[in-house]
């Protein structure tokens, strides 16, 4: 059901992360997937297109068949209650926090737990706050938010936690244990928080997300920022959602300007709608050929690069892999000189942090075991890399 | 060459003129034109879908295909040298002005010329600024801006204006000799100017569209902001053109965090490649067919509405009708619920006034002589609308 694109297919249809590259590169950096579309998405936009669905999407009309959409999809996927009157379309998820930050936020400081997504390092900035990072130990055994720094920052004035989960580049999928502290210690501040659950149908085997909205207690204090685009691979069709839980923070949100939030793409709200509604299938295919991936990768570190170190890849297909063993402070760019292969360097969401890089998997096995033969003939120069 | 839509093509394709009226209405509201696309823009659309561009764009090198496109197609169309480096793709119109006030102009007050298009009237308040408004009186016989108005706006401490031209609702084509005076009085007053060219392709017969960037002395003031959506019905699609003529103007809009600026859609490129490229013979013939609509307007009024008032159309398909001489406060309205036709309200252009509407011109001249059938109905009631 999930099928690999060949080079040329890549090359052809993924324009950034295929077409930027050299001929002999193997990219493995931008968050997209070397796989054909689910062919429910495939269909609605081959129809759009035919039927010329190329003007101005509706407004609330659109958001409804959205919300209805969306809506199912919660209950199935996560068992969470939404209300689809409740749901806000917007360009895309990191605009989407923009926008939740403007209109919900006060203006006091925004937390953000890192290394973090690198576009969204400067949307606080963006809309006149300042940034506090809670950075993880590279050191620590399991990537957690910590609660303590989390309430020091907020007693320190910070109004609001960018919560981003599942994280990446983390790869964790936050307990409803840990999502409670977190609502804890937010409450007792009467802070806010933006979740951006973009990557929450891309949980692996062996895991289970919880929306921070499903969290008793939340709704008044919380949006969530989602989107099929991720695990759809449609980032460029320009659709992602607010959801509230909160008919006051809902209208907040819909009683803006429409220049803050008008740009999303009626293409956008299709595919979403289409993989929302029936994409389950093919998300279950995708979910099981990713979690072989996540294993064929640490199999292939074991035997290739020991040293290497990663936690347990929880959700998402963006590896974060500590070489810091292997001696560079930049072994992305080491990668790309030396072994061809295009990897995202860890600085870009930690400035300052050396040795790291994220690695997606979405690809063909056999791809992925190229990458990492490469990667080691990269970083381990005389030895040789035996498959 | 221009092929008008079916009522069930339009209903299907343009989701939100058609697809939000009830089905006894005929809407001539919002800017879209009831034509199939451009064969060379669908074609490049199937051909986009097929190959599966659905993910993210290119950043600088897609750039650079739009920026040699657009700049062929400003050579041609408005014999106007644009420099293909700079060429900024965002994702639509408004965002580009939000972009560039918010990167390139002091925060003082932003002049806007009014009745405007009416999601531009808030682009200022979301930045942060005031709004200026330099209102057109409803009975001039033609529509300028005023220069001693501007210069003392300026004189107030404005710092931008944002120059709409052509002009939607106005109509107007601004001369050279009209934009050399505002060049003046923005020089004088080292203030900026934003100019939203997005109709530009959409210049009427016997009118010539003059870049504000083409004047001299104006590289250091000033960005347009362009599009292929509006000539192209596209605006779904996602992807505008912030055209510097200067390079330090063009390092600070490219120097910009992502996140302020990273949204347009790949499909929006490609369509806006397509049409800049290989667009110009339809775009010929849908300027004899709008010119021709235009004229046959100005009959039909005369005819069934003799106490409409209307200046020449020079550009756009918008007609901007002052129906004060029927006794109405909100002509839409009356249109709509005694017509079944739906027009836009003034008022949604200029808060406040009244007995004006925008009637979109772009269908075939059946609908059009419809529309004006059902309009006078609405608003001489008593009288038959004799054809």
């Amino acid at each position: 059901m999930i099928r690999d694109l060949t080079d040329d297919e890549a090359r052809r249809g993924l324009v950034l992360k295929w077409g930027t590259t050299d001929p002999d590169v193997i990219p493995a950096w931008v968050a997209e997937m070397d796989y054909a579309l689910a062919p429910p998405v495939a269909a609605a936009l081959h129809d759009a297109i035919e039927a010329g669905i190329t003007g101005y999407p509706r407004f609330e009309t659109e958001g409804g068949v959205l919300g209805e959409a969306y809506a199912g999809w919660a209950s199935r996927q996560f068992g969470h209650r939404v209300d689809p009157e409740q749901v806000v379309p917007v360009v895309d998820v990191t605009a989407g926090v923009r926008v939740a930050l403007d209109v919900l936020s006060e203006p006091g400081p925004m937390v953000m737990p890192g290394p973090a997504y690198s576009p969204q390092l400067d949307v606080a900035q963006v809309t006149g706050r300042e940034r506090v990072d809670l950075l993880l130990d590279p050191d620590a055994p399991r990537a957690e938010i910590d609660l303590d720094s989390l309430d020091q920052a907020f007693a320190d004035g910070a109004r609001t936690l960018l919560l981003t989960q599942p994280h990446n580049p983390w790869g964790r999928v936050f307990t409803r244990t840990e999502l409670e502290g977190i609502r804890d210690v937010v409450v007792r501040h009467g802070a806010r928080v933006i979740s951006d659950e973009i990557h929450a149908p891309l949980v692996l085997a062996g895991a289970e997300h919880v929306p921070y909205l499903s969290i008793e207690g939340t709704a008044d204090h919380a949006v969530a920022v989602v989107a099929a685009s991720k695990a759809f691979n449609t980032a460029g069709l320009r659709c992602a959602q607010i959801v509230s839980a909160d008919t006051a923070t809902h209208r907040r949100l819909t009683d803006v300007p429409m220049v803050r939030n008008d740009s999303w793409s009626p293409l956008g709200v299709i595919a979403a709608v289409a993989a929302y509604t029936d994409g389950d299938a093919w998300l279950d295919a995708l979910r099981v050929r990713l979690s072989s991936q996540r294993d064929l990768l640490a199999r292939l570190l074991a035997q290739h690069l020991p040293e290497a170190r990663m936690r347990p890849l929880e959700a998402t297909y963006l590896a974060w892999i500590d070489l810091r063993a292997y001696g560079h402070d930049d072994p992305a760019a080491v990668a790309l000189e030396r072994g061809r292969v295009q990897l995202a360097a860890g600085h870009d969401y930690q400035p300052g942090l050396t040795g790291h890089v994220r690695l997606n998997i979405a690809t063909s096995p056999e791809r992925l075991t190229e990458i990492v033969h490469r990667l080691a003939t990269a970083l381990t120069p005389g030895t040789t890399s035996n498959s």
